[in-house]
């Protein structure tokens, strides 16, 4: 929790990323600091965001044949056990309850990092034939994952709030499906309601999901050159349905394996969304998702205040009554430049100012968040004007992002040609690569860079010839990224 | 978990209560016990409940000025004993996170049992000045509270689903308006969507939330005589506030307390609901709820199979464009008469039925699910005429359980009358009550009733002038019940 603190953006987006980032998530009221070093608290305006993320993916997920359900938070220790069956090695780093009441437990049980050891053998039971597949469940939900790093809002905290999807299906086809219908639905959040661009591409094999067949990543650029990963959808082959025995009988009572999916989105994208669109005067958020579209500030004399802000009022109720969130500032004791600053502050993508001039032309003057552009309209028809409006700002915001983003993809084919590119420019690079593990170490040892991605379609011919770190053929292109 | 199992409920509501709901609620695919003793995974169909008994609610709270956010899962140790300066004898029955990965942590966190004393700090450090006020957050989330008891879905579980409102007030006034705000919510939420008629009160002082100046209840009444507390809306006074150093500047800059409450509704709605209404058939919901509305089986012959299953499909379309929840069950492999049996179960509220009569005729039977009342209605415009046998059918529910809950408030004015009265029928008794705590104990004792509720209003005269157990002056009406 903070004490008295100066109002307005201190730190610089460019020169100190990372306090500036902490600084706008504080400061527009996103969140606070919990008194458990790796805890948030979400305060209204950043929850407002994350609801808006929900119902837009939540929408799509329950068009394409998603149910919701709800699985306990807790895991008992032998469940998650089981998982050691599927990954070798598997090591949690869970949060551990050992005592109820005054009580020890007989058996420890982990908070969920992620319900898969819960979930899948309920599916197992509840699928005997054919009819019941498809079978899709999501939850939305917080996981807990100890992981003893700084805590930074939304991209690390030991608790975060995600959505999980798990899902089994007949064959490879069905489920292969459904990994790539979540994957095109993150996109689609990202591109049209984040206004970010986004790559889509699979994590090399030895980075994917444990026991997954296929780890597909949506991936984003941030302003400092890093990566996010910023959703993925994994398809998990038979390996999940095999350890947890999801079998079913098929048209000819035979018995049959299933293939699993599994996929998820955390309000890390929330994250992504602040650090990409957000500058040095603080918040920025596409229309889409700010909890404020539009903040109407009349600038009055004692003589004219009242009609001034009676027509801000007018237009106001104007505004909400076409579905637009609208807020009329008519604080009195805060003069316009002040409110000007905290609705910059805190995001709001349109401010519309009226003053004494306004209401005798019978106009608005419209100011766009990200780039302070303005043009005075008409009253008439102010609903249809600012849809206009608010869609130039998205586009604005894509527009930029893209742009960037367009920019920082660059080719490579050698190491030393790979980390020269990324220590000076950050971004993405790509090089052919033959495809073992090995030829990343040199890369992750000097820069801390990695391959965060390859192309989704395995056919695909590599961008070279050769491997840029060791010159085998290449069987790949990789996309090498520093990465959050 | 389940292995194979029998179609259809065995058991009797009248005669075996407590195991015919376990068994609605499992065959009806509601909920399924979880491998830990005190927790339930809440499958498609009951979260669905859920959802929809959200979106009503959260709707009404955001038009209202509340807020969501979300606090962390975790309370350290001494933030919960905090609470001990405004709860005597505070003795959390918790759940203890103490060890994070491999390590033992320097202080034990509780799973939240509820978030007063992780919430109220916050609120303190938020809240300057009189303009910050009132300040109105809510979250939705799962809490826990080890208590051993015998698991019984919705109703008793370690773990549950709730909301938790907790808001901050200049004043008294402010205060207690918010907290009838919030609990003539909760009664609009159990008369207008769940079909449920419901009792108003305040709990007798003894058996208020722990810090509470008042705590209201909706109080619902079930089939087998018990009330049960539906929700609860606290005004808590300046106790938490003082605790927790809640103090604003007003208009003088003086500082003031501010004045708090705190306010939920958890699924055990959902078990009052499922409760309620369900018969031996299986589940009944209020079309509100429900998350099918209408199924539709075609009955055909091989002969006539593809026209009356295409006026089938035809009818299903037009339903759905009209915005109503319908399921066209064209399943080859089973029967009319399994699938009536099963979406009787599953507690969908209308049935239509399409034979190759309804075809000829251009008509379609439709057939309530709470009583089988059947009747035959023209195609042509059957959107209207299913909203309106939808409203039937609420109205139906409503109505019955109305009727039993008027024959179930009988009056007392002895200690024996108490107990043959509420040991023959069960309901509620109102006596005179002194409002003295020993007087409930001979009824408790005897019988485990005790008083539910007293009326919201401190001046109303007592039904009785004598209180019933010790015969001194009566100060309140008191509602006696065995209560869940
Ligand atoms: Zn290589
Ligand atoms: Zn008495």
């Amino acid at each position: 929790m903070s004490g008295e603190q100066e109002l307005g953006i201190t730190e610089s987006k460019e020169h100190s990323t990372g306090e500036w980032y902490a600084e706008v998530v504080q400061k527009a009221e996103l969140a606070d600091y919990a008194p458990m070093g790796g805890f948030i608290v979400t305060r209204p305006r950043g929850y407002a965001i994350w609801e808006r993320i929900q119902d837009h993916l939540d929408g799509w997920f329950k068009e394409t044949g998603v149910d919701n359900a709800y699985f306990p938070m807790f895991i008992p220790e032998s469940y998650l056990e089981r998982e050691k069956d599927v990954v070798e090695g598997f090591d949690p780093e869970v949060a551990w309850v050992t005592h109820g009441g005054y009580d020890e437990l007989e058996e420890r049980l982990a908070v969920r990092p992620t319900s898969e050891s819960i979930i899948t053998p309920f599916i197992a039971d509840w699928v005997r034939s054919h009819r019941d597949l498809p079978m899709r469940l999501n939850q939305w939900c917080s996981v807990v994952r100890w992981e003893a790093t700084e805590t930074k809002p939304f991209f690390r905290t030991k608790e975060f709030l995600w959505q999980e999807g798990h899902t089994a299906h007949r064959d490879e086809d069905g489920a292969w499906d459904e990994t790539m219908t979540r994957l095109d639905q993150y996109e689609r959040l990202y591109e049209d309601v984040m206004a970010m661009p986004a790559l889509k591409g699979r994590k090399p094999e030895h980075d994917k999901f444990p026991g997954a067949h296929t780890t597909t990543t949506i991936e984003t650029l941030m302003p400092d050159g890093k990566s996010v990963q910023a959703a993925t959808s994994h398809y998990l082959g038979t390996s999940f349905a095999e350890a947890f025995d999801i079998t079913y009988a098929d048209e000819d009572e035979e018995d049959q394996t299933a293939h699993t999916t599994s996929w998820g989105l955390s309000w890390r994208s929330m994250g992504a969304l602040i650090m990409l669109h957000s500058d040095d005067q603080g918040l920025v958020l596409p229309p889409t998702l700010a909890p404020t579209q539009v903040v109407i500030v009349p600038i009055w004399q004692e003589d004219n205040k009242e009609e001034v802000v009676e027509y801000a009022a007018d237009a106001a109720a104007e505004l909400d009554e076409a579905g637009i969130r609208v807020n009329l500032d008519d604080r009195d004791n805060r003069n316009p430049g002040f409110k000007y600053n905290e609705w910059e502050l805190k995001g709001v993508p349109l401010r519309i100012e009226v003053g004494p001039n306004e209401v005798d032309d019978d106009e608005l003057t419209l100011v766009h968040r990200p780039d302070g552009e303005n043009s005075v309209e008409d009253r008439a028809d102010i609903g249809d004007t600012v849809e206009d409006h608010l869609d130039t700002v998205y586009a604005k915001l894509y527009a930029s992002a893209e742009e960037t983003l367009e920019g920082e993809i660059r080719e490579a084919d050698s190491r030393e040609e790979i980390l020269g590119t990324i220590g000076q420019h950050g971004g993405y690079v790509k090089t052919g690569w033959c495809g073992d593990e090995d030829c990343e170490e040199p890369i992750k040892d000097a820069l801390a860079a990695e391959i965060v991605m390859v192309p989704l379609d395995r056919d695909e011919d590599p961008v070279h010839d050769d491997c840029a770190i060791c010159g085998e053929d290449a069987r790949v292109t990789a996309y090498w990224a520093k990465s959050y």
